[in-house]
């Protein structure tokens, strides 16, 4: 696979606004964008950083994975994956991934935040990172 | 303070050739060096990926903060810090920091990996992600 930069950083925050003020306020940088994501129930919040996003996450149920990482990180936040940009697309990189025995959580890409197409693999084969794959179908 | 990108994320494994060979023969990436750190008691990989380095951190020691982030996560690894290059300098930056009251571990720069010189900012204060802020003395 053929990956261009880091597309972003996801953290898990209890509380979006909180941590949009600390990372306004202490390090100087913009929130650009709020967008709520229902299939992964998540509000999201991005931050740019370079040619990096810092994506923060806080849950908008219980039993949303993000909700699951903070009350097993006894109800802190903290860093949740690793987003890839990839130049070949995820559906080849996926592909790519399975066939060097890689464990992929998801089979086909789907529909992310920001209109990107991603998947994610098993942290399991990743090295203990959560890692998603990221395409954006308009730089196509 | 004024950050110009992420300088890098540090990412805490058990077995750096094992990671590195998971870094380079699944994702495609490149380690450029190893580099040990006697005074953090680390050995670090290093991959360049856009504008942002990964760093892999293998602990040298029982005792390494490493060894422990590791032995806390059910021996897994994961990711441990985010570094952030910052444009005023680290000096200044922590000024900012305690004004604002933001905890840091670190009261004065000290030197890290690849010539840098590097301070650390307490979880507590930055939404639970361990914050380095970087300066790079040869581009002063």
């Amino acid at each position: 696979m053929k990956i261009s930069h880091i597309e972003h950083i996801g953290i898990a925050v209890p509380n979006l606004d909180e941590a949009i003020a600390y990372y306004e306020n202490v390090l100087g940088l913009k929130c650009y964008k709020k967008e709520t994501v229902a299939d992964q129930k998540v509000t999201t919040a991005f931050i740019k950083v370079g040619d990096v996003k810092i994506e923060l996450l806080e849950a908008t149920s219980p039993d949303s994975t993000i909700a699951k990482f903070i009350e097993k990180n006894g109800g802190k936040g903290g860093m949740h994956h690793m987003a890839f940009a990839v130049e070949d697309g995820v559906a080849e990189a996926l592909a790519e991934c399975e066939e060097k025995g890689v464990r992929v959580i998801d089979k086909a890409p789907r529909g992310g935040a920001e209109g990107l197409q991603i998947a994610f693999l098993h942290p399991k084969s990743t090295q203990a990172v959560l890692t998603e794959l990221c395409e954006d179908p308009s730089k196509k």
